[in-house]
C-alpha cells in the first residue's frame, strides 16, 4: 500500500466514494427513522412511506410505474434475478437466451449457470469497438429465444449500445429485452417506454451511493422466479428486510446526477478526450479501446505495445494514482480481458490494456499529473520488457 | 401515523436503530476508505484488509476460521444460499431435508420451493412451549437426509432450542446442520465447534448495526452452489461488490454486544420477567406464548383472550408504543401465525397474540407506561369483542 499522502483516484468504474450529501441524508434512517417498512405501527409507517416515495423517484427518472421498481443489494443481484429467475419463470415459452461478448461476469456466469441447467445461450459478438453486430444479433433469434440481455455501456471499454434498435429488433419478435445499466444509469437519460427496455438493472455505488444497494425495472406482467424467498418483501419479488437507509442514499445519488450529470458529462468528456488525445500523442505504441466517440464519458481504456497493463497499474499506484488493469470484479483473475478478446484484438495485446474512469471530482491537473507520471513508467517497463 | 412526540420502541425484534458508535465507525467507508476490495491499487488494498479484519473478528466470535466467514446483505439471502445452494450441491448424497415447524419465513418458503424441485422436507414438530420435539426430530432422519436446519431462537415466541443435542444428532447421523441464529447471534455466545453447528446464519440489523448485511458461516469443505453469480467475491460463494461500510459498522456492533450483552441480557431478563408478571397478573385472561424461562432475553409474546393482537398493536401504537403481532416480515399476512399454530394453539387463540420485544434502550419506565395503556385498551377491545 502506497504511503503517499496525495491519492489520486481514477477507477470511478469500479466503485465511486459516496457524496457528501447522500451521506447526510441517509444519516437519520439508521438510528431516529429506523423502523422495519413491514412493520405495522408509526416506525414502520415513516420507513414505508420514505421507501413508497424513493420508488416514485426511480420510475419517474426511467419513464416507469413505481411498482415496476425493485430494490436489490447490487446490480450482481439485479442481473441474476433477471437471468435465473426469468428463464425459470418462463420456460414455457422457450429455453434459449441471446447475451453479448462483452456483458459483466455476472450475467455471463448467470448465462453459464443457465447453460448447465437446460437452457442455450446464444453469444451476439461486437465490432472492433465493441459495438453489437446488429445483423448477427438479429439471425441469432429463434422461436425459441425469450430474453435477450446487452450491457448498456461497457464497464471495461465504456463503448454504448444502441439500446433502441435493440429494444424494437426485441419487440418485434415479441422477447423481452433487459439491459445492463450500472455503468450508465444516472450519466445517461434512460426512457424505458421509448427504448422498449422490459427490464433495467442498476446500482447506487457507481453514481456515489453506498454499496449494497441496486435496482431491477421490471414491466408489469413479466413473471420471475424470486431468487430469496421469505417474507415476501418487494411485491414477493425479492425477500429480505428492507436497506431503507441504503435505498434513501441511492435516491439522493439518482437525485444528484439529474440535476449535475448533463453539466458534468459535458465537463468529463473534454477531461476525457484531453487525455486519451495527450497519451496517444505523447506515448508511442498507444492505442484507444473501444469507440472513439461513441463512449462513456468517463471511460478511457488504452493499450501499449509490449507491456502488461497490471504493471502499468502497480507503478502508477506507487505514485499515489488508482487505476485497474479491467473490470474490478475480474481484476483478481489472470485470463485475458473476454470484453477485450471479442473485440477481435490478439492475447498478447489485451494484456497490455489499463482503464483510467474519471469521476465527480477529477480534475485536469489530475490528468496531468497521470500524464508525467505514465510516461516513464511506460519506458521504464518497456526498458525491461521480454516481448 | 402518530404524532405523539414521545415514542416508545418495543419491537427491537424487527429491526433495530443503528448504535451512534457502530454509525460514527462506518462513516470513513462511505467517503474516505471508499475503495472496492477487488482493486489492485491501494484503495482496494486498504478495503481488502479491512474486510480480512472483520472476517477474522467474526470468526473469533463464534470459534470458526476466517475463510469460513461469508457476508450476504441479509439473514434471508443467507438461509436462502443454505437451503438452495446446499441441497443442489449435495443431490449426490440425499434429497430430503428437515426443517422445524417454528423457522423464519426465508427457510419455510426456501424448503417449500425446495419441495417444488425435487427434494422431500419434513417438518420437526414443537410442544407447548415452541421446543424441537427431539425424539420426533430423530426419527424424521433418513438415509437420505441431507440437512436439518432449526432455528435457534423463535423470531415470534422467543423459544430457545438446544442446539448442542441437535448437532450431536446431525454429527452421529452425518447430516449437515445449520441454524437460523438471527434473533440469538450477539446475544447468546455461540461456539460452533462445541455445537456441531455446520453452518450458521446472523443478520446485521437485529444487533445494532445496519441493514442490508447478513452473514454465513460454512464449514470448511461443505459444497454450496452460489445464489448469485458473478465477479466472484467472498471466495466464490456470493459475487458482488462487496458492502465495506455496512460489514464494518456488523462487526462493530458485534464487538458492542460481545463486551456489553452478559450484563444487558441480566438487565433485559429482569425487564422482561417484569412485564411478564405484572401484565398475567393485572390483565385477566391474559397469557405467555413460549417457555417461561428457555426464551430470548428480549422476547415477550403474550396472547389476550377473546381480542385480536392486531387491535392492540394499532391502539398501544396511537399511544406512541411500537409493539407488533408476530414477525414483521409476516405482519402484513391475515392468516394466523404458523409457528404459534405449531405449539398447538387453535386459531382463534393465536389471533390475540402480541409481541412485545426489548432492546439496548428499553427502560423499567417505558413498561410502566406500557402497561398503564395496555390496562384499559385490552378492556375498551373486550367491550366491543364480538366473541
Amino acid at each position: 500500500m502506497s504511503n503517499k499522502k496525495s491519492q489520486i483516484y481514477l477507477d470511478y468504474a469500479a466503485t465511486t466514494p459516496v457524496d457528501e450529501r447522500v451521506i447526510k441524508i441517509m444519516l437519520p434512517f439508521f438510528n431516529k427513522k429506523f423502523g422495519n417498512p413491514a412493520s405495522i405501527h408509526s416506525f414502520g409507517q415513516t420507513a414505508e412511506a420514505e421507501l413508497t416515495a424513493q420508488r416514485a423517484k426511480f420510475a419517474t427518472a426511467i419513464n416507469a410505474r413505481p411498482e415496476e421498481i425493485y430494490f436489490t443489494s447490487s446490480a450482481t443481484e439485479s442481473n441474476n434475478l433477471v437471468l435465473k429467475g426469468l428463464s425459470m419463470a418462463n420456460r414455457d415459452r422457450g429455453n434459449h437466451l441471446i447475451i453479448s461478448a462483452i456483458e459483466h461476469d455476472c450475467v455471463f456466469e448467470s448465462a453459464k449457470w443457465l447453460s448447465q441447467n437446460g437452457f442455450e445461450i446464444s453469444i451476439a459478438p461486437v465490432d472492433q469497438f465493441g459495438q453489437i453486430k446488429f445483423n448477427e444479433l438479429a439471425k441469432l433469434i429463434t422461436p425459441k429465444t425469450i430474453l435477450v440481455s446487452i450491457i448498456h455501456a461497457s464497464n471495461e471499454i465504456g463503448t454504448l449500445q444502441d439500446l433502441k434498435k435493440i429494444g424494437q429488433l426485441c419487440k418485434k419478435n415479441n422477447i423481452y429485452f433487459h439491459t445492463d445499466t450500472a455503468q450508465s444509469f444516472g450519466k445517461i437519460a434512460l426512457d424505458v417506454k421509448k427504448l422498449n427496455i422490459d427490464l433495467l438493472t442498476a446500482s447506487s455505488h457507481k453514481i456515489y451511493g453506498p454499496k449494497g444497494v441496486g435496482l431491477l425495472y421490471k414491466k408489469a406482467g413479466i413473471k420471475i422466479q424470486p431468487l430469496l424467498h421469505g417474507g415476501g418483501q418487494e411485491n414477493g419479488l425479492r425477500s429480505s428486510t428492507v436497506n431503507v437507509a441504503g435505498i434513501v442514499g441511492f435516491g439522493k445519488a439518482l437525485e444528484l446526477c439529474l440535476t449535475e450529470q448533463t453539466k458534468e458529462s459535458q465537463r468529463q468528456i473534454k477531461l476525457r478526450d484531453y487525455l486519451i488525445k495527450n497519451i496517444l500523442i505523447k506515448i508511442p505504441g498507444s492505442h484507444l479501446n473501444g469507440h472513439p466517440t461513441n463512449r462513456l464519458s468517463n471511460n478511457i481504456n488504452l493499450r501499449f505495445d509490449k507491456i502488461e497493463g497490471e504493471s502499468i497499474a502497480m507503478l502508477l499506484n506507487e505514485e499515489g494514482i488508482a487505476v485497474s488493469t479491467g473490470s474490478a470484479c475480474s481484476s483478481n483473475k489472470l485470463e485475458p480481458s473476454r470484453v477485450l478478446l471479442a473485440t477481435g484484438l490478439e492475447p498478447a495485446k489485451v494484456h497490455g490494456s489499463l482503464r483510467i474512469s474519471l469521476g465527480r471530482w477529477t480534475t485536469k491537473s489530475d490528468l496531468d499529473y497521470l500524464i508525467k507520471k505514465l510516461i516513464p513508467i511506460i519506458k521504464q517497463l518497456r526498458a525491461i520488457s521480454p516481448f
